[in-house]
């Protein structure tokens, strides 16, 4: 489907510059742009591409400065980042969306089945299960007995969804995605561990979204709860008993341990670690890789393990690479410390 | 089922205080308990949850104090987190298990499968495997050709087990686990690597369960060993030639590197690195996100990278937080002793 | 199948000591070898097994001191790990290969088959798709509408390619693995996050091996590559909009953050993270549970978090472990010079 600069622009409230009949069809990354196809720049890191460009068009932020004429049509909006993601949601909205069931699923007789559905090619689902309208199970899915799925969830292939868990509406869960499996509990005997059934189920409210191969684990009793507009990424680990507050966000391979409560509008970096039985307070921004040990208060950017405040921990990082000169530095000051106690003798 | 908490205690030989008739016929957390559930209080962090649960019976350590009365029947026991596990246990076993083969499962003629087994949808079992008996797999899991299930397994969907592995009794795999998978070999040639095929097996011994989407995988030769009741938790990597020594338990997200010899009854916080081609002794207990380069000697508790005692860690964390100011006061030692050797020259 | 020394001996151009005429039909690794087998010894930690090993042929390094005599053959050659490989290589070949289309496979009528290909149970092939002469896909793998997929690959049970992606020739994707979900993009709101759709691919290039439930995510635009010769072990991360270079090497529970380039020959140890909008020069190596925060210039051997140069890290980690240690001879220095001041008043 082509498109005209001219079109793009009143979709996105922006002004143009250069030919407003420049015409694409395509989107590609600034730095690939193609004739043909619309970009954006809206990280100053990449601002040199713009001068090199073959993207006809290109929406830019409204007080971006240039150095040099440009090739493509600009766009200019308010956040460019913002407009881009507003344009992919309406040519996301216009590719057609699959419907109907494969004649290969195997649905309980029990199960109940919403209006406008997608169930894929060998999607499996259990005894009285529910899943709500306009929902879309793909491919090889399974639904585990007592399921309920809320309305326009989008499931990926490969995903389990182990029995009694609950989703609500707009979930969207990436392959490989494992939904409810048995929490970590084994009691120990002289003789080896004794299994703690987990008896419990997982919660996830609506507008949640998880990554490929992301695992959220049944409760002991009760519910783990995944809160409404969580965005968790691929690789997670979400142990028993644990509750993540609304809309808080987490990078790939973060592990949260058993019992945990973790607040609202929390970010969390990719490999962060989480210990149990603790309570992490809302906004609590954490870096990439840092070590979570005990309970956080509120509104707080922390880094490190344990984590500590991002000035004294890059103060500290820069001194940590210092020691060995330090140390010289310490031994030095003791030698002539000592020459000078000799003298003072 | 209703049950009394006269028969409840019956059951894990507890002494009742308060309503002996209250009747419970499910379980809560003690933060969420609602009239007509079982509660337990094992952690003296949630002590306080006692004086305002809902909960019906509650089943607590015998030398608990209360600073007050509380509302619930009271079950006094040894252990309150015990006589939980093993309620939970009773509990599970009621639970009615799935058997019989369903129609959509590709099992090859060659095949041998036990007696009593469930096979859910889907499922596909390779040439010349062998199922013992009472094993349940459910959907969608692939079994290779000649690999080997002992009696009373529980495979849940998704699972892959590569051609030839080895399983054991009472062995659990939880969805999307994949066991056998070629281990990390190649060799570098100038044009590229080289891949080192792997030829070996994993062996999986009696009692071992294994979480969510973890790894392990066939060695190149002879087998990888997970031995006698060792618990891995979600997202695991246990890397090709290691041997994993009995009734070891490793949290979410730990990875062993290849050739790695861990003893038994170790215990791994979550995250942590170990080297390969190392050995770690028995009875080793390591803290999360810890890494370890080198081998390990019998019966420690250690923790931080690379891997330290617990005091002499925490003390040099804490000394690493403090090292701007410990670097400022050198700074001022340094001044005063220039000082000092200018008086004394 | 029976082997004489000498037949595999010449396979691999070695020289023999001992009996030419020892029969194997095994491979054991040379701490558990057994009567019949061939074993080979090349990491010199392990070379006391040489002495007691029940192999009945063992290939070792030319330039291998023995210090007593040994009972099995031995077979000499430039480099036994690479000579190994060779016979690994030669007796996989030898294994018979899987062709035909399985009944249980739902085939779009739009996609295109290859010659001698390998088409699983359960396998799910998308409209439009296209699949490369001699390619194996296994059991339960779901290959998206309009992927394209190139001669010899092999893919394991359990994988997912969402729609769109690219793959080369002789690809290899173990069990579970994921390409193509999407990448983590949201945009916040007040109201919570909002999606970023992905409409970008992954591209993979000819020979690329990637391991167990690893994830590579879809592009926002364009695409996502891992190119030629790339190796990726087990659960790793590769997070939309990376470019990973030719042949480099990647060891499990790696993540690779957006839109980060990497080079050429580099190689990453276990649980290594690397942030995101970052370049990674070619030859780079990084030592496991790294941190990499910026970008890194090329040949580069690097390690610990934020990566340093091997020998400093190891000083700064040595000096670290000494701290309190250190902070005691301060906290005395201290004192002998307030007396030392005292006294120059």
């Amino acid at each position: 489907m082509n498109f005209t600069a001219k079109q793009i622009a009143s979709l996105i409230d922006g002004t143009i510059e250069g030919d407003e009949n420049a015409i694409v069809n395509d989107f590609s990354k600034i730095e690939e742009g193609k004739s043909g196809s619309i970009s954006f720049l809206s990280n100053p890191k990449y601002t040199h591409f713009i001068y090199n460009t073959e993207a006809s068009v290109v929406i830019v932020d409204k007080n971006l400065k240039l150095e040099q004429d440009v090739k493509p049509t600009l766009i200019r909006v308010d956040n460019a980042y913002e407009s881009v993601a507003k344009l992919l949601q309406i040519y996301q909205q216009m590719m057609p969306q699959k419907k109907g069931i494969d004649e290969h699923a195997v649905i309980a007789a029990s199960a109940k089945i919403g209006q406008d559905v997608f169930i894929g090619a060998y999607v499996v689902i259990g005894e009285n299960a529910v899943i709500g309208d306009g929902t879309q199970i793909e491919a090889h899915t399974v639904i585990g007995d007592n399921v309920s799925i809320g309305n326009q969830c989008h499931i990926y292939p490969h995903v389990t969804v182990y029995h009694g868990c609950k989703l609500g509406n707009r979930v969207v869960l990436h392959a490989g995605t494992v939904i409810g499996a048995d929490g970590f509990g084994f009691a120990p005997t002289p003789n080896g561990y004794e299994k703690i059934p987990q008896i419990g189920i997982v919660t996830i409210e609506d507008d949640v979204e998880i990554g490929a191969n992301t695992c959220v684990d049944r409760s002991t009793m009760g519910s783990t709860y995944v809160r409404k507009g969580v965005k968790l990424d691929n690789l997670i680990q979400i142990a028993h008993n644990t509750d993540i507050g609304e809309n808080t966000v987490m990078s790939s391979q973060v592990g949260v341990a058993g019992s945990t409560k973790v607040g609202k509008w929390c970010m969390f970096g990719g490999q962060v670690g989480i210990s149990g039985h603790i309570t992490i307070g809302d906004n609590v921004h954490i870096g990439a890789q840092a070590g979570v040990p005990s309970s956080l208060k509120s509104n707080q950017t922390l880094i490190g393990t344990p984590v500590m405040e991002k000035i004294p921990f890059f103060k500290s990082q820069a001194l940590y690479q210092r020691l060995p000169e330090i140390y010289k530095q310490i031994s030095e000051m003791q030698k002539e410390l000592d020459e000078l106690k000799k003298k003072n003798k």
